[in-house]
């Protein structure tokens, strides 16, 4: 750990941020509070009568679990990393970045204001008509144009270089998605006993742990792009008609498929939690609803990955050079069409990996958590998983996006 | 450059290497020469009366063409990292590394006598009955053993951050082998006129032109483990008995495929140039032994990789804990052969590409170099163009060994 670190609170905040343009106002107007409510970081909001800013520090520990799980604090190095990486691409898709403290490890952002989490939107019954679309534009330009597609292979390998050292934190999603979900881990959980006969049927299952052993594989040694590596609808802000893309210290040179499957998975947990929310009226249509979003993000990735490649082509993969005769058209579209069947695939299983670690592994999420009934969860956590299961073993089944929003309503929770 | 590299001569050896154990005798006595064939660098023996050893020294331009293509001798310290990193896995299938100089770029090294270049005896007409299987061995201990099977992913990425570095020379694969020998670039050569409208006609193959990409895409995306990166025939050295891999300094982490399709398809390319070497009789049984020797090579390998995976198996990917049951054997092990046919498709993929470029682009092979008559030269060459495309082209037609070693008779020169 740097010298100099220290973990923040209320009171140190104003003199450390006094010198920021951005909170034009005297020390004593400004009111700080944290608000984190994440696994890993403290995040403050500092307010002044001027404006206010967001300020996030990475804790020495994992947050959910406390100081007996240590985690360097350089991860806020990476997620800075990222963002600077990703913001010329993304446009007003993330927050605007003010100030980055390397040795305290906090960075100042754009206070997004009167943004909520997605996820809470979404177990609160509310509908936010852009996200899916921004989040699929986003994947697409952020990982078009960190990859060999758009740029000589030289600038990727710095890129690789630098995001190799996020080791802490891609440890986490190797041994809490790829690995101990599938065995009887300690730090596992489900809801018990109405899961104990599912999950234990789960970890029987040989074909489909090589199935997620493959993905895993996949994870560790496919660098396409700079992706985020932690795009559930928790790292999603929104209002009506904005979508920005938060916590991105999980970010590594990985695969496309990845990001995608994140958003995908978590849009088909929310779909199979919406059960669960039906003592306080009928959710079948923000059902449908969420499964149109699934649709319409795949939708929405796909065309602007696809226009990008079309336009923005520079990369030493799919050289130019190689491909300038007019009768050499037909073949790249074919090659581009084949490569983003490929990345749906993935997207469907690294998806399916992210839904099962939800309700199997160690972290889970709150459109489960939050359902009081433990009957009720457990009936929407085994369809979920039940979903989860098909993709991974059955990838033939699903061919396009439809396959998917049509196989979702015939593995629902049993009627109550 | 580092201070102080200058480019070495006979005279300034001697004084540079006194101080080592491995030559204990009086600096006059020392009998220095340079001998380097290769593309890239300098090489000196170094004999003395108790013994001798070699001198690598990297120049800082391509030795092929000139100070007119200058290129960092940093590759040497990546070849060294590279040898550091396989010795503990490949036995005596590397030389025995003495000493490695990061200002001046060189590195003394055991000298291999009676070894020569498995290149020139397959020219000459002789047989090495254990290279292949040692080649094959060779890449599967040094792959697997750098690979997210054998270790935690913590090691590979701090190797992939090293070879990250190594630039200069990736660059020289991604546009000598995947971009320019498919369009119409300046570094190309072929043997004109007989080549012409074979070279034409493979660069308006569209179709083939784009798996020849994704092959390109794949080496720039795929780390799966430590690859030599220039594996052929000139990078090994035998004697009838004994085998060694030299010439690392091409070593990144990329995909397994990557080096067993180098020496695939110099194996294929020795087999096709035979036909030029007909004039000092019969070489037809040389042809069958070579492709025979195709055979072993991919088999030692498979059963190599395979038996290793079964036994050592302490990675990420794949995680024992995942897969412990006695229950989970068949999978694993149907999951194992899949993984390994997948290393099949990508060698003979990647093998195509090595096989194109030493006809149509700038580096050619000494197999073909060496066949004075350019009618002759030209009808062998246009044989391994057709296999080339075909292996690209037609992945399908060839699910075994067996399938490749039988469709090249079928492909062969016109008679004379």
């Amino acid at each position: 750990m740097n010298t100099g670190y220290q973990i923040l609170d209320a009171e140190r905040i104003p003199p450390l941020i006094a010198g920021l343009d951005r909170v034009r106002t005297r020390p004593e107007d400004w009111r700080v509070r944290e608000v984190g409510d994440g696994n890993l970081n403290l995040v403050f909001l500092v307010d002044g009568p001027a404006g206010s800013v967001c300020l996030k520090q990475a804790l020495p520990y994992v947050r959910v679990a406390g100081p007996g799980w240590p985690m360097s604090p350089e991860r806020a190095h990476f997620e800075n990393a990222y963002f600077r990486s990703v913001a010329p691409h993304v446009g007003k898709l993330i927050p605007a970045i003010y100030h980055y403290d390397p040795n305290l490890h906090f960075t100042i952002m754009e206070r997004l204001s009167p943004h909520i989490i997605l996820r809470q939107g979404l177990i609160a019954g509310r509908r936010y008509p852009n996200a899916a679309r921004d989040i699929g534009e986003y994947i697409a330009r952020a990982c078009f144009f960190t990859s060999d597609l758009a740029c000589p292979f030289e600038r990727k390998l710095d890129g690789v270089a630098l995001f190799a050292g996020n080791k802490p934190l891609i440890r986490i999603t190797v041994d809490l998605i790829f690995a101990e979900p599938y065995f009887m881990a300690d730090r596992n959980r489900h809801t018990s006993p109405q899961l104990d006969e599912a999950a234990a049927e789960l970890r029987r299952d040989a074909a489909l742990k090589v199935r997620a052993a493959r993905f895993g594989q996949k994870f560790l040694t496919e660098a396409q792009a700079l992706v985020h590596g932690d795009l559930h609808s928790g790292s999603v802000m929104v209002t009506d008609v904005d979508t920005r893309v938060i916590d991105p210290e999980f970010a590594f040179y990985g695969p496309i498929g990845f990001d995608l499957g994140a958003f995908f998975g978590n849009l088909l947990l929310s779909s199979y939690s919406q059960f669960g929310y039906e003592t306080a009226g009928d959710r079948s249509a923000q059902r449908g609803w969420i499964l149109d979003q699934v649709k319409i993000f795949w939708t929405a990735f796909r065309i602007r990955f696809l226009a990008l490649w079309a336009e923005h082509s520079a990369g030493d993969a799919f050289p130019n050079a190689m491909f300038s005769a007019p009768t050499d058209a037909a073949a790249l579209e074919s090659a581009r069409a084949a490569f983003m069947d490929t990345l749906f695939q993935d997207m469907l299983g690294f998806g399916a990996c992210k839904m099962i670690r939800r309700i199997l592994g160690f972290a889970h999420v709150l459109d489960f958590d939050g359902i009081a009934n433990p009957d009720v969860r457990a009936d929407c956590e085994r369809a979920a998983l039940g979903m989860a299961a098909a993709l991974l073993r059955h990838p033939e089944r699903f061919k396009s996006i439809d396959d998917v929003t049509e196989a979702v309503p015939r593995l629902q929770p049993r009627p109550p």
